[in-house]
């Protein structure tokens, strides 16, 4: 693991959904550029201090110098965002397999690269969408897919937050609103991606425009905390795209809606065992988490019975556990390196549209 | 009235809504152009049948005749969307006030010539933009200005509707879909002008400009029937608002969000007596109707105490009470010519928007 | 209309429910045994001031000598619940119909003593049970009768408020904890009655035994403000009853679930668009209103299309519209004398056992 | 850990949870009296073979052996509900702290044997109460100790499922159904404990007592499906508590909800980020995880940030980890060998109030 020493967030998450299958198991690290940091983290993982690099290129170097058997298997990497490239990169050329926080680049042009590296590697690289893990987005993907809901044509996708309202004063913001770390947008790439990305998979639909506008609402910010965006899909279908940081009072708010010629969708991150069905002439339906009534290949993401919530963790775990099964069987996953230069060039064309008068943009990936 | 003959939708609530609280008495009509169903349809409500009218022209021209204790005190609109501004303007040259159901008029040139007409005439005019009718509206209208949320951010407003998604063969379909009856615009016209209205009158801001798409998903319709814009208000608020005939499935799903530095407010009308209201560090509120803890004008409204659920036809009743408190005490409505005309030149930047790259375009009202 | 003067809470109600649909014209009353509140309340309705009556005798014995087609058709009673007795046998021996609010009477002997009343009088007897008076209540009803979930099991009926919970001093609260004006019991009179006629409505069984717990919460009070039962159906089903008013919170919170072998239905009186229904081995169902799927009895008794919310006003005209219906065609009720002298035996049957160790007791009616 | 071998469910529970902090290392099991099945499950964990024992016998004697750090720490049980005691006793007198599922034992007699056991050994004896894991249940506790509802007067509790509506025919279903495995009772033994814990551990009054009624509603079944009990509390609250396994389409439904004088809580299982409380005179509050608004050992509970939806999992987790924490620091826990014992009485005194006319039976522990 690059990056999860004290202080950070989503490194505690990674090691958590990593560990809950008992599929992965962590063995070293270079967890902050604090060597200190690094070394406490390590001792309160349990991990040989050996093993507790100082930086990513001494544990690329080290790592691939120990036996096959006892070197580690993939990175994960849970940096600040612009570190995403360059240790992919060291990791990928290193020969490990490498799942990655997203974004997996800072910009679009890194992302292109690192696709090379990539295909060069023979590696799995899998990007933590997290949200494709919960199993109901599966199953929204896959009623559509098999016609389910007919055409598709009008999608409403959300990802409202409200911690950004003021300013905000720690280690999670400060990374978030600086260009040098977080790239071209705040909000939309930190965030919006998600709803990108989650647009595209459902739908099985690529974005092919957007008309969009992005803000800042609170002084001396200096990326976007909060954007929205007309949106047209390779397929016809429409849509819209909201992503804020400055909602007040709402905390992880990632939706999305799809309707077609027949029939409808609707799911929230903050109710993720419940996937709401509409019909023409029919009542909407509630479907739930685990039941019967899923196919095979949804019920089996799932660790208890209907009834029993699973939430983020277990949702984020998939993702380990589908990169696992990837790295050992050579399968694909969910996200991959396409994904990732798709959100990226997403970002680009947002921002490019919104400095030009809201005209509707290519999104060129 | 004049509209609303056996057929009609909106005729029926109408009579509904002003006959609830006993303030109004229907006593004349002009239901329809053909004579034996306006006849019909006076009988049916009990009038004298010399006051069932063959057109408008001879209703104005008879009842003004009548002595002033007898004649008929406002005129109540609601035929098909182009019959609006003729009707109205007959009935305030005639020296009635109006009620109309909306769009006042067929497009923006006669929006603006009606409002002259109303100066001159110094009658009441009122337009049933029945969702301003709820009281918990109006009691999200006064937390915003009393500054209950804050500087207003973000807005998201939406109506969506599923029963245009497959062509329809009825009466009602029939002249929302025919520009000669409803103008430039189908969908939006329809109800995303109400989605507008909500805006304005929630926010107490004007909405500036608009950046659209708007959208024919059904093959063979001739206006929209679907539509989403980025918006900005002229006091520095953005949003996003949707209006759609074809999310299969949703019924009437009206809807407004709104963020501001320090808390938010969301309201749903199909769940019309809860409005939820959001705050940076406690917990959401969920705020009813017709209890103590909220200002005596809002109780007021209330025909019932909490947990009697009103509904569409008490906030249409609550519209007419308003405009026939107007007519008496000679005071102002929540809608009237004002948001009429805005909510026409709101539309017709729509269409300049999505006919011209999606690029932002002012609203000139 | 007896009862029903200033600063009466239901009086109103039946007269805003009666004009909604138009079918019913308030001709007289005696609103109040106080004759200037009586005079003034008839005056507000716009009554002649002739048949604004002193009191209910005056009022049938002067009704009765009118012509037939001027004298009412039939009496409300919107008195306190010790008059609805004296008040039902005065018109009926008097030959008009009688629409009572509930309970029919103050104690089971009197409701016998009623339902021989209204035999002799071969004329049209009911009782407002507001809450029967929603489709969607219906629909649950005709679900069950056809079979829809199999054989019913288990009940859980349930109608809270906390308007009592605390001491209040008030008209409404007065007569409501006054046993000489109330009769046996407070809550369970008052609100466990409908949550009982609501489980016999819609399950089509009846109620035959019980074991209770009444409680007075409040100090000083002399009548139940709380009470839950378990009960048995003469069908086999199960269930629970809930009723209390000091739930601190709880507005009006009257909802029914009933599971059977093969599907269950929810229903809340404060969501009243809403009819769940679950399945064995399918998702769940979200019914709602007015929709083209419901049967055509059910859509029959919305004015509005779907997603056009009803409330309890609606359902309250749906009560008058029916009984109406009665009167004219001599057809039945859903609520009428039976229901009423079950009601009364409801509330005898759980005094008794709540006063003997809940042992269960035998509903005699 | 002993049980827990393939085909059983809450073993795997037991696992996942265990891990997710990586606080518990698995190091020997007797998972099985079938040795395949034990040795299989034992290899696909990962542990040394020398450490799958045949029986728990076995596995107590030997683990005992090992040197104080090498052997295991504690014992986990998650065999069918009648080897509970029988584990839990042999471990402790080999001088190993116990978690065990519930129930701790088959009836009262042992579970007040076990308390005597427990007494003498000195070590930590845990129950996984897994609802008690949910920090929101927590804080419902916290908020009524701290009297932020005032006197407790009315509790509803539910647990109701409905997966035994059929006759089922699986290793799950076997030995809850089955006497000789469970005990007295089926749906009340099983998940009635949990409503009946839930009740006590939030308001922290005991119970003291019921007057039930449990039912057989499946043909065959021996022991009850579905059962209700209106109870009183030592503090002077009453309520009512339903468990049912037949309530068709319902999956894991625990609740509870609690009226005191001047307020109210409601928390859902199967919404377990949500905790609703009411007060008389000011909106409803949506409490929800993980904010700043909550006391700190609340939100230490928590592993991510608020709208992170945290499920049954992550609950189970929180109750190993409270558990380890005893272990090392000799602390206590939320549910030990006292809601053990109180849990077997409350059964007990169901049955027999249920068999003796709903008779006010008192819970003798």
């Amino acid at each position: 693991m690059v990056g999860g020493g004290a202080g950070a967030f989503i490194g505690d998450v990674h090691r958590l959904a990593a560990r809950l299958d008992g599929a992965v198991q962590l063995v070293c690290g270079a967890f902050s550029r604090d060597p200190d940091n690094c070394k406490k983290t390590g001792a309160s993982l349990g991990l040989d201090p050996s093993r507790c690099y100082s930086d990513y290129e001494e544990m690329m170097a080290k790592e691939a110098q120990l036996p096959e058997n006892e070197r580690m298997e993939f990175v994960s990497i849970v940096t600040p965002n612009h570190v995403h490239f360059p240790v992919a990169k060291a990791a990928l050329e290193a020969g490990f397999h490498v799942l990655s926080d997203k974004p997996a680049t800072l910009n679009l042009d890194e992302a292109r690269a690192l696709g090379d590296i990539v295909l060069k590697s023979g590696k799995a690289y899998g990007l933590t969408h997290t949200y494709l893990g919960y199993p109901l987005v599966s199953a929204a993907r896959q009623i559509i897919a098999e016609g389910g809901i007919g055409k598709v044509r009008k999608i409403y996708a959300e990802y409202i937050q409200g911690w950004l309202a003021k300013e905000v004063d720690n280690k999670q913001a400060d990374w978030r609103t600086d260009p040098s770390r977080s790239g071209i947008s705040g909000c939309m790439g930190d965030i919006g991606t998600h709803a990108h990305n989650l647009v595209e998979y459902v739908t099985g639909q690529r974005m092919s425009h957007v008309a969009a506008d992005l803000s800042i609402f609170v002084d001396g910010r200096r990326l976007d905390d909060d954007g929205s965006a007309l949106f047209r899909m390779d397929g016809g279908a429409k849509g819209t795209l909201s992503a804020s940081q400055v909602c007040v009072g709402r905390e992880n708010s990632l939706s999305i809606r799809v309707y077609g010629e027949t029939g409808g969708l609707e799911w929230h991150q903050e109710e993720p065992n419940t996937l709401l069905r509409t019909y023409a002439d029919r009542p909407m339906e509630v479907i739930r988490s685990a039941h019967g009534y899923l196919p095979e290949s949804i019920q089996a993401q799932y660790r208890t019975p209907p009834g029993h919530p699973e939430g983020y963790l277990e949702a984020f775990a998939n993702i380990y556990l589908e990169f696992v099964e990837a790295v050992r069987s050579g399968g694909g996953v969910k996200a991959g390196m396409e994904p990732a230069i798709r959100g990226m060039a997403f970002v680009e064309a947002l921002v490019k549209s919104s400095g030009n008068n809201a005209a509707w943009t290519e999104i060129e990936a």
